[in-house]
């Protein structure tokens, strides 16, 4: 209401400056320190670990977007200091998003291996039947609507990326407590008062900058194979699903940066239009890609994790069948993305004015 | 030219009678003698492994066409013979259809094996790489292409596959020679030159029939869960790809029914057609959906031979981690057929007049 929305195509809006932009990475700097306060409160308080998860969360939001707006406009803000604090914002959201990333891959396989075993993952039955049973319980009753290949995949799974998870959750409570850690913690404090930009910097229009990141983001996106995308049933994310490669699918690589640049152009949009908070800064069909791409690059790690899985040492033929199994139906996911962010992207490009 | 062709849906088209239904029927089991008489001379001339092939199809082709002319004219044909004739000749076009169908079989899950590979199935430099190597030669070279467990799948499914196929060409060549075949080639040649009408059945009308049969297909399209194979990607088809159930998929049944309807359909309409030798008897989009079931049905059954090889005992686990990608391909193939199927179907539908 108090905020005029500036839209950043229309010629006749008025010209955004720096001065929006320190507006911005104030605002994402203060909700970096409100978000690194409750981590440590819902921390040292030792409850609510569904709280110090939102916190990690909005840690990495608000890290993403600073060290986004660091790189689309550049130019505008002192170069040695935004060299310095771009890495430590990616080695900061990249270090607390990992918990995360496991936790979410082992719930995406689990509930896969269920799927393809053609039952829930929570049987409805699950606690009437453990009164009545003296037996193992529900746990063993659940595993019953598994093949023994399934269970076992998906107990392999639970215990590799639990592991990982729980080696990811020390990593991160280690990376917040050292002096690294502080030393971008002080910045940001810095940040949330006093943004360098340069001395043109204030006045400078942030509408090149931004549209910059636009065209990468377009460029990117008409490199992408999206007519092999656009026919349902491709085939393609599977094409290596045997090679002996053991690298991650090379194929992958450009939807994983255009999701990247899908990113950075959201935010430049936040940043134009004027802080970031309140303000729809992205369409809905932007989202919808992006979602679009969330999707691929979770069905691609997912699909990673199984194949990995299935190199473990000495595991049960049924075992390996049943990842095998899991891993191409992830790669179908893979693929299935692909043809969502080509149906809404082309719905996109179609329906703009 | 000299034969007009007969539009079944015109109503001002001529009356098809009883009489056509005869010529269709001595034409069917002209074609049966001829291609007879032709897998004997390839069979022991000793040469011509493709013209025995050839032979094969077409005995087995117009054994089809007349089993289901008996089926859908029913009540024009002398119901004794029509109901001791429909038996024999099914298992005998299913008897020396297995052959082929095992053969079709391995060949699509090896070049599956290759696509997921990321090789080619017949490398290039296969000869001049073979002329430098003194090693074990382009077969070793190949499988270099396949990861160990890719190459070890193929191998045990080329096993399997070809000792189901040896055995189903003994069978055939069994049953050629049984007197069992001989009764239904004598009864064939018979209807060759006599067509066992019933009185009325000459001058009665065939298009009551043959417009049951398409009303037996259209019933069976429209209990097809078609909204959901339009939606491309919905993840049906490997719904129970892990399922305990060791049956075939249930969910395949109604699409196998409706292929042999459509079937039963096509012949219905070369009958009323005149002869169905050179007379265009289907309409292109038929065929298409025709063909899409076709490579469904390949597809539900190349899926469940990669599992059945994943149950072979003490194989390693990189074998049955290649079976299970194998697998999920293929039911994955089941899943676009039904798309392929609902697109030409619903193409069809809207742009019928």
């Amino acid at each position: 209401m108090a905020q005029q929305h500036l839209d950043p195509t229309e010629s006749t809006a008025g010209v955004v400056t720096g001065d929006a932009l320190a507006v911005y990475l104030r605002t994402q700097a203060t909700e970096f320190l409100r978000a690194l306060r409750m981590h440590r409160e819902t921390g040292t308080s030792g409850g609510g670990a569904e709280e110090s998860v939102d916190a990690a969360r909005a840690l990495r939001r608000s890290a993403r977007r600073i060290s986004g707006s660091l790189h689309t406009f550049r130019p505008l803000l002192d170069a040695d200091w935004s060299e310095e604090m771009r890495p430590e914002l990616a080695w900061l959201s990249g270090t607390l998003g990992l918990e995360h990333a496991y936790e979410a891959r082992l719930e995406r396989l689990l509930l896969a291996l269920h799927r393809l075993s053609g039952s829930s993952p929570f049987p409805a039955q699950q606690v009437s039947a453990g009164a009545s049973a003296p037996g193992p319980g529900p746990s063993a009753q659940e595993r019953g609507n598994l093949t023994v290949g399934a269970a076992k995949a998906g107990a392999l799974l639970d215990r590799q990326l639990t592991l990982a998870r729980t080696r990811a959750h020390s990593t991160a409570l280690q990376a917040l407590g050292s002096s690294r850690f502080h030393a971008v913690a002080d910045k940001v404090a810095v940040l949330a008062s006093e943004v360098p930009l340069t001395t043109a910097g204030v006045s400078t229009d942030l509408r090149p900058a931004a549209g910059a990141a636009e065209e990468r983001l377009l460029d990117a996106i008409a490199a992408l194979p999206l007519i092999t995308a656009g026919h349902p049933y491709n085939a393609e994310a599977l094409v290596h699903g045997l090679s002996p490669d053991p690298a991650p699918h090379p194929q992958d690589g450009p939807w994983h940066q255009v999701r990247l640049l899908l990113r950075l152009h959201r935010y430049a949009r936040e940043a134009l239009s004027g802080g970031g908070l309140g303000v729809p800064s992205a369409d809905p069909r932007m989202l919808a890609a992006g979602r679009a791409l969330d999707r691929h690059r979770d069905a691609a790690e997912a699909a990673g994790a199984a194949a990995q899985a299935a190199r473990t040492p000495r595991i049960a033929p049924a075992t390996a069948y049943a990842l095998g199994v899991l891993h191409a139906d992830q790669r179908h996911e893979v693929e299935a993305a692909r043809f969502e962010f080509q149906q809404s992207w082309q719905k996109q490009t179609v329906s703009a004015p």
